[in-house]
C-alpha cells in the first residue's frame, strides 16, 4: 500500500484493517508483557557483540534540560533540574559536614516522555484495548501500568542496532523536509544504498534518522514537539510487522509523519503498532554522531544498549541509548 | 594500611595524606572533566564485547518507585511517579482523541541519587575543591554542575565489568554483616577465589556485591539509606588508585563501610576518591541476578553498559546498568 | 443515632441511609459547583467582620516542610522545597546579575493534601457519583476536576469561624485520645460549655480542635497520617447537615474518627458529607495558638479567611487559614 | 526625584544613595525578621475589619495552571498539576476501596514565584547583604531561608488594603502601556482622584493596578513574564519608605517598570526595597474584579487577607489574597 492509496477520510477503517493484518495478540501467550521484545534473544546479543569493530561508543540521547523541545502540550514540560546542595554552599561553609567534606546533590521533575525515550506497551490503546487485547483500564490506572510497565523490559534492550539514515539517502543535505512520509520503499532503498550491514531482520533495533533533529539544532526547536515532521508513513505498518524487528526509534518527536496522513487524525500508526504489534518505539533519539561514523566507514550495524530507567509502572521511560561499533 | 592502623580521631589528617598519595589532579590536563573515565577506551570496549558468551543480559538496577529505601534525609525522597493520562480515562471516553486512539502518559519527580545511580565528579568536594583542583563554587552552583556535569560521560560508560562477590566469598549465606569493612585483602582474596575472569585492571568497572541489598529485600529497608552497612574500608584508597579502574559500584547506599572508620566522620573515602582520584562511584546497584549467573558458571567478567541519564549539569544520575555475558 | 447503634458490619447500608437523609443534590440547581459554600454569603462576612475585637491574628496552618506527617501512603509525601538560586550563589559571585543585585528563588513539589488543606468537592465519590449526582468520570479525569475544581471557591472562604475545642472540654490535659468518636452530644456540650460566642449556624466555618496535633507535636508524628485518631463520629452526619454550616475543619489527618466505626471501612463519613451534602472539609489545621486565645478570654468566634491556593482543577488545596479576633 | 533625573549609566550609584536614605536596618532590632510587617499591627486589623461594608469578597489571585505566563526563565515554569487518583479510576472500579467510596487526589510541582505571590525578605540581596544587613550566605542556603523564611509572616498579612488604580486614572481604557514608569506623582494623583478612602499610610497594603494583566488576558501572555511592563519607577523608593506601608503588590510580573530605568540593569528597585526597607512585594496579583467594584461605588479600601502558604524557608510564596469590602 502506498500513502496515496490511503482513504484520508477514514482513519478508523484503515486502522482496523491494519490491526487485523498485523496483530500479534496471543502470539506469545495470554500473559505476555514483552511484545516484540520477545524477538530479541540471547543469540541476537551474541551477534550484536560480534559487531564491535573499533570499540568507539556513541550516546544517542538528547540533553535533558530546560532547553528542550517541550512547550507544555498536555503538561509535557522540559525537565526541571534543581539542586539540593551546591559548591557555593560548600564554599560558604554552611553545610555542617565534618573534616572538610562538601557535597552537591540534585533532584529532577520531568515528564517521562520529555526527551529521548521509549514508549512502553501501556502508552497507547486502540478503542480501549491495550497490548495483547487487555482492557486499558485494567492495565494503566492512576497508579501506573500494573501489567506492562517499562520495568518488564529493563534487562532486555541490548542487541543489534541498525541505522537507517533515510535523511542522508533521500534528503537534501541529509535532512528530510517536514511532512515527508517515509514509506517501505524508502526504507528498503536506504538499506540497499547503505549496503549489507544494514540488513534488517528479526530482533533488530532499527534507528531511523530523518535529519529533523539536525535541523532543529541549527534553527531552533520551533514546533519540533508535536508540529510537522518527517516520519514513518502509516503504510509501513506491514513492514514493521513483517520484519519482526524488536524496536524502532527516530530522531523526531512522534515517530510517524506529521501532519498525519488522514484528515482528522492523531498518531494512527501508534494505534496499530503499540497495542496490536506490541512494538517498542523510541522517540527523540539523537543519532547524529553515530550516523557520521556509519557514513564514514559504511558499517551501519552495531551493538546497541538502550536500557530504560527502571521506573515501576511507567508507560514510557527516559533512556540513554549507547551504540558501540 | 589496615583499618586497625587508622587513627580514629584524625579523619582530616588521614584524608590529607591519602589525597597526597593518590591525587590524579593534572594527570589528564588542566581542563579534564572525565577523571578515571579517561581510562576506559575503545580497546577496552572491544575486549568487553569479546566477553559475551551466552548473550544473556541482566539489569543491575533497583526499581524506581515509592517502595524504595529513601527516608527523606536531606530531602532525598523515593521517586514520585504520577500519571498525566491513563487507561481509565481512555475507558471513560474522556480523552478527546479521534478514531478510537487512547493514551497514557506520565511524569516523575525524584532526587537523582534516590536509587541506582552514578556519583558524578561534582558530587563531593574536599575543603572546597572539586575534581582536578577546581574551586567548588566555580563548578557547582544552583544552576548545576557547569563543568563536570554527568553529561560529559554520557557516551562513555560501556566496557568490561567485573563482579567481585565479596559477600559470597566472605559472608555467611552470601551476605556481609553491617559494619563490615572490605579491605584490599578481601578484594584480592575474592579475585583469587573467583578465578582468572575476575582480574581487575586499567579501565575496568568493578561491581562489588556485599549482600546487604539481598538482606534488605528479605527483611525490609530499615536503615539501608544512611545507616550501618558493609562497604569499602578507607584503607582501600590506594588499591582504588593503583588498579586504575574506571569506576566501582556497590549494592549499598554509600559505597564505603558505615559507620565510617573515624569517630566523627561522614564518608571520608568519598572525599578522596571523587575529588582527588576522579573516580566514578555507583551506588544502590542490584547485582544479585548477575551474581547468581556468575557463580553458576564461574565467569565473573562481562560487557557492562551503564549509561547515566543525560541530565545536563547533574552531579549524580540514575542509571539502568545492563550486563551482557 | 449513637455510635453504639451503628451496625458495624454494614457500612454500605448506613451510608446509603444517611445519604438519603442529608442529600443536598439539586438544592442549588443542577449546575451547582459550590455546595455548602452557597451558605456563606455577604451578610455572614459582615457579621464576621464585626467579630474583630482585638485585631490579633492567628495562622491555623501547619508548616509545609519535610518534617511533616506524611509517610508515602498513596504517594502522599511531605513537601520537597528546593532552591533555584541562593545567597551562597550570590556570595560566591556566580549569579551574573548587574550592579550588585543578588537573588534567591525556589520551587516546590508536593501533594495538595500533604498538610493544612481543604478537600474540594471532587475529592470523594459515592458509588461513582460526585457532588450533585454527577458521574465521577465526567468530573475528575487525569486533567483534574473540570467541574468543581477548588478555583470555584477561591473568592469565597472568608466568614465567621467558630472554634469548638472538644479536646479542652472532654480531653485529659486538653487532648482527646486516639479512637475517640466525637458525637453530636460532644459538639453541643462543647458549645454549651464555651458559651454564647460558640453558637453554630448557617454559613459558619467550624474548627474542631481534638488536641491530637498538640500530642503529635510533643511526641512525634507517629501514625498521625492515616493511623488512629480522634475525630467526628459517623453519627454526626445529621448535625453536619442540619446546622447548615459552610465548612468544618479539624486538627487531624482525616476529620473522622479512626479506626472508622465499621469493621471494614475507609472514611465513611467523607462518603456522605462530600458528595451528598457538598460540605467542605479542612484537615491538618493547627488551631492551637488560636485556641489558647479563645480559652483566655472566652470568645470563640472570629473572622476567618481560609482561601485555598487557586489551583485550577484541584480536588484539594493547601491553605493558610488566618483568624482575626 | 524624577525619572528623567536618574543617571541611566549609574545604577549602582543610584542604588547606594537610595539605600542610604531609606534603610530600615536596625530599626526593629538586630534580630528582626519581619521588616515592614512590623508596621501592620492589631489596631490596623481592627481598622480594616471596620471597612467591611457589603461583605462581598474578591480573590486577587491568578489561576495556577499550565496556561500561566511563565516561559522557563531561570527554570520558572508554570505549575504542573497531576492526579494521583481520579474519577475515571473510580468509575473503572480499580481503586480497591470498600463500600463504594471512591476518591481523587493530586500533586503539584511549581516554582514558588510562578504566579500570584509574595516576595519574601530573603528573595533579593544587595552586594551580598540580605534584610537587616545579614550576609546573604548566612540567610539563604540550598536548604532555604533559615532566617527570614516566609513562615515568619504566615500569621500577619491581614489588614487594610488600598487599591490604587493607576491604570484607570492614567491609562487609555484603563491600561498603562508597557514601559510606563509610575512615579510618586502618579500615585498621589491617583489617591486624589479616587478620593478619601484611598489615603495611604502606616501599615497599609497597597495594591497597584496597571492594567497590564487585563491586556494580557485579552491579547495573550506574550512577554508578560520578564518583558516590558508598566511598573513603579525607581524614583518611588522614597515614597515607599516614607508612607510606612507594610506591603505593595501589582498586577505585573515584576513590580517595577520594565525595561528598567538604567542602561544595564536588573530590577534595581527590588535591590533597595527588599534588603534595605524590608518591604514585602506582591507580584502577579489580579485586582480586576475588585477594581471594578471599587470604581463602581468609589470605596477603595477594604479588609485584605493575603496569607502566604506557610512553606518553611521559602524566599517567596504563592498566595490567594482575598479582599472583603
Amino acid at each position: 500500500m502506498r500513502p496515496e492509496d490511503l482513504d484520508r477520510t477514514d482513519p478508523e477503517g484503515a486502522i482496523a484493517k491494519a490491526a487485523a493484518r498485523v496483530s500479534n495478540w496471543g502470539r506469545w501467550g495470554p500473559d505476555d508483557v514483552l511484545g516484540t521484545m520477545n524477538l530479541l534473544d540471547d543469540a541476537k546479543r551474541r551477534e550484536a557483540a560480534a559487531l564491535v569493530r573499533t570499540g568507539a561508543s556513541y550516546s544517542l540521547s538528547q540533553s535533558f534540560d530546560m532547553d528542550g523541545p517541550q512547550r507544555g502540550w498536555r503538561r509535557r514540560t522540559n525537565p526541571v533540574h534543581t539542586m539540593l546542595d551546591t559548591g557555593c554552599d560548600a564554599a560558604a561553609g554552611v553545610q555542617g559536614f565534618p573534616h572538610g567534606i562538601g557535597g552537591a546533590d540534585d533532584v529532577i521533575a520531568m515528564p517521562l516522555q520529555c526527551s529521548t525515550q521509549w514508549d512502553g506497551l501501556g502508552h497507547i490503546f486502540d478503542h480501549g484495548r491495550a497490548w495483547n487485547g487487555r482492557p486499558a483500564e485494567q492495565v494503566v490506572t492512576s497508579l501506573g501500568d500494573a501489567v506492562t510497565g517499562i520495568e518488564t523490559v529493563a534487562d532486555r534492550i541490548a542487541g543489534r542496532g541498525v541505522l537507517l539514515d533515510v535523511g542522508r539517502t533521500f534528503g537534501e543535505d541529509g535532512e528530510l523536509p517536514d511532512g515527508f512520509a517515509i514509506t517501505e520503499e524508502h526504507l528498503e532503498a536506504t538499506i540497499a544504498a547503505q549496503g549489507p550491514t544494514s540488513a534488517v531482520g528479526r530482533g533488530d533495533i532499527v534507528v531511523v534518522r530523518t535529519g529533523q533533529l539536525t535541523r532543529a539544532r541549527r534553527e531552533g526547536w520551533g514546533e519540533y514537539a508535536g508540529g510537522s515532521a518527517p516520519g514513518l508513513s502509516f503504510t509501513t505498518v506491514d513492514w514493521l510487522h513483517r520484519t519482526e524487528i524488536a524496536a524502532i526509534a527516530t530522531d523526531t518527536w512522534g515517530f510517524e509523519v506529521r501532519p498525519n496522513e488522514f484528515d482528522d487524525a492523531f498518531q494512527p500508526l501508534h494505534q496499530v503498532v503499540i497495542p496490536h504489534i506490541g512494538l517498542f518505539i523510541g522517540e527523540m533519539w539523537d543519532p547524529d554522531a553515530l550516523a557520521g561514523a556509519c557514513a564514514a566507514d559504511g558499517n551501519h550495524d552495531f551493538l546497541l544498549t538502550a536500557a530504560p530507567l527502571k521506573i515501576t509502572g511507567a508507560v514510557g521511560a527516559p533512556v540513554n541509548p549507547v551504540a558501540v561499533r
